[in-house]
């Protein structure tokens, strides 16, 4: 992840690094520039259109993904986009052709990963209207993921011989006469379909209509996940939201996010959590965690058992259901205190904090007990933690052999191990 | 203009071109960075986003161009881009944020060339209301201007010493509350202020609404001017509608579009015009302008002059009106035949046909006299035709002191002698 200025709120304002470089194209390349040495798959960038209400934390959505992308894609080869843009706040086909444009540029190595936007910061951007609901907000995600394959499928990639006359006719470049709840578009896309067919599709939903979602059009999801267990009941109910909607076993790959604070040492690694969050001890991280979580901090025994009914999913709750899921599970599966939970997670996602040897061990036992696909690496202050992992980590992972070679000129998706959906289309039915 | 394959209909299938090159990245790479070598100050997409009708014809807009010259920004440095993008299938936050991205990762280089779409093919790929009519296009368009000025200046450009606690109050980022008949929108724009304050604006509209935006809110115009008088005229009214709007005199450029047909003699030119028509005699090229202005080509007499009243704008044609208006202008000026006036104009814009010492002179003469500040150039067969360009045409218009030296760092906007945003809203008000 390679958002703003990283994960840890104080990190715009840290120590040897420039306050204002989320406003600096030269720091994200850099960014892009050591994650690719670092053997990393892709980069990744979260949305959010519009300025976060807490001005004194790290500025995280600033440019635009999509822009920042393209330029990285023309600077930094081999390494993948994992592009996050609005379904709520897009039109299907202008989203189709710019990511289509990318996609052919960059020779296939973009995720689109759809969000159903849920805050009234955003929606106050783009309309009098508010914030959908979060079944109609579903409902137009997935009507809006069937326009966009439609319109990625709708004109074949030029290729061979010159045609005699015509540049394509309607068995080249076909119209989609998409009329449905959301959308009403023509097609077809003024851009041929790609070198994936169409990118890689990753959701993050964790409620039921994100799994539905997911088990409908998803390669890819990026999840909170506190436990292995975890992991592997969230890849089952995935699973059978892909087989309900006619795809194959092992259609879905899982990367949870993970916060990671390494350092040479254990101890300057728990150091380094509590400083990069602004605290001196424990105990006031903690303190925050239960504000975070609506606790009152006076009131509760940071050492004591937490009722597992502390954390229950509400149908309309603005915070993500994933995060609060995952929580939940937590809870459930082992009767966890207040300071034991502030050392699996920061409310979000998981939390590791170790030596780099200590991460690699970690990686590989949840990577090689099948409960996740990979990683997604939030970095707690970049550059210096990005650089960091580049230095120590990524050797360890070589060693491991965490880190398949490069291989240039070829797609995310065949490196993933996906299906080309032109096979797929041309077996099942795009809806 | 670095449109598709070139400005000619034949031009996908030229003899030693690639006819699948308009899908290639690589293509517009080579021939941004022949443009930059050849000293042009920037390079233009204009845009289309439906697959055009005429499937034998060029495809000139495949790509998105956001997408396309962002990727060129990264790549190619010192040109500018005049960056085409609908106010009618755009939200504002959105283009804001994605155009305010890519000119400061550009350090200040683009032109955001704001359009009305004026055409139904693109109004089915974004709903079912069909096509607005003109005034409303126009309305919104003047809205949408407003709104993303408002934003480009909403977030106060990140500089100095970092702030002691927080990253930004409201008096730094401010919000815009715009409530109007389009949009609404609450800002502020989680982009800080670019390099050029707000992007150069270019608008291209002829008709009176078209002209009065411009005055309104174009640092300059891309029009179809066929002589030096109708120029001079169209100053005039553009200097009128920016008195209006309170801007001082010569606020606005004018670069109107010239296809240029250059080669090593006139005779080789006139040669190479017929043929990237797909023509073998004049007379075919004459009888294909009388088909697209509406005539009959076996009842009109080529070479007698045509009545001024052939061309006449109506309030609600489909075609852009400044086209007609210069025929319009063009005939009512002199008596021209149908003859005389193919060798003008391709029925778009102005057409120069001959050597490059022929191109440089005519050049020349248009901008000493005043009438415009600059061309537009279209080449008839892109790579080729623009390689010419840089070849043979360049270096004359060096000697010539046509070409003004680059100067890194500096924006396109203080290139053009164009005030600065964040002086004129201090003195006057963005609405």
């Amino acid at each position: 992840m390679v958002n703003g200025t990283g994960w840890s709120p104080r990190s715009w304002a840290w120590p040897s690094t420039r306050w204002n470089r989320f406003n600096d194209y030269g720091y994200y390349l850099r960014s892009a520039q050591v994650a690719h040495d670092a053997g990393l798959d892709f980069v990744f960038l979260s949305d959010h259109a519009a300025l976060q209400r807490d001005n004194t934390s790290a500025p995280i959505h600033s440019f635009d993904p999509l822009v920042l992308f393209t330029a990285l894609a023309a600077a930094v080869p081999d390494i993948g986009f994992l592009l996050t843009a609005s379904t709520t706040y897009n039109s299907p086909y202008n989203l189709a052709r710019r990511i289509a444009t990318l996609d052919t540029i960059s020779g296939g190595r973009v995720i689109f990963n759809a969000v159903a936007n849920f805050n009234e910061d955003i929606s106050a951007n783009f309309g009098s209207a508010g914030l959908p609901d979060r079944p109609e907000r579903y409902r137009r995600a997935e009507e809006f993921l069937d326009v966009v394959k439609k319109l990625w499928l709708s004109w074949d990639t030029p290729t061979g011989d010159a045609p005699d006359h015509e540049l394509w006719d309607e068995t080249v470049a076909r119209r989609i006469d998409h009329h449905g709840e959301f959308f009403d578009v023509a097609g077809p896309l003024n851009v041929p379909t790609g070198p994936q067919g169409w990118p890689v599709i990753s959701q993050a939903g964790a409620s039921e209509a994100g799994v539905d979602l997911a088990g409908r059009h998803a390669d890819l999801v990026y999840a909170s996940l506190l436990s292995q267990q975890a992991a592997f009941n969230y890849r089952a109910e995935l699973e059978e939201a892909a087989r309900r909607h006619g795809r194959p076993a092992g259609s879905i790959r899982i990367l949870p996010g993970l916060n990671v604070v390494i350092a040479d040492t254990r101890r300057e690694a728990e150091q380094l959590r509590l400083r990069s969050l602004g605290f001196t001890h424990e105990d006031e991280l903690i303190a925050s965690l239960a504000v975070t979580f609506g606790l009152d901090p006076a009131a509760i025994d940071f050492d004591r058992p937490l009722d597992p009914e502390t954390f229950r999913v509400e149908a309309d709750q603005r915070w993500p259901i994933g995060f609060t899921r995952a929580l939940a599970e937590a809870t459930t599966e082992g009767a966890l205190s207040l300071r034991e939970l502030s050392r699996v997670t920061n409310g979000a996602h998981r939390v590791f904090v170790g030596t780099p040897a200590d991460l690699v061990e970690d990686v590989t036992a949840w990577w090689t007990s099948g409960a996740v696909d990979g990683f997604n690496f939030h970095f707690q202050v970049t550059p210096d933690d990005l650089e960091y992992y580049a230095a120590h980590v990524a050797p360890l992972m070589r060693e491991a052999g965490l880190v398949a070679p490069r291989e240039p000129g070829r797609t995310l998706r065949s490196r993933l191990g996906l299906a080309d959906p032109r096979d797929v289309a041309a077996a099942t039915s795009v809806r």
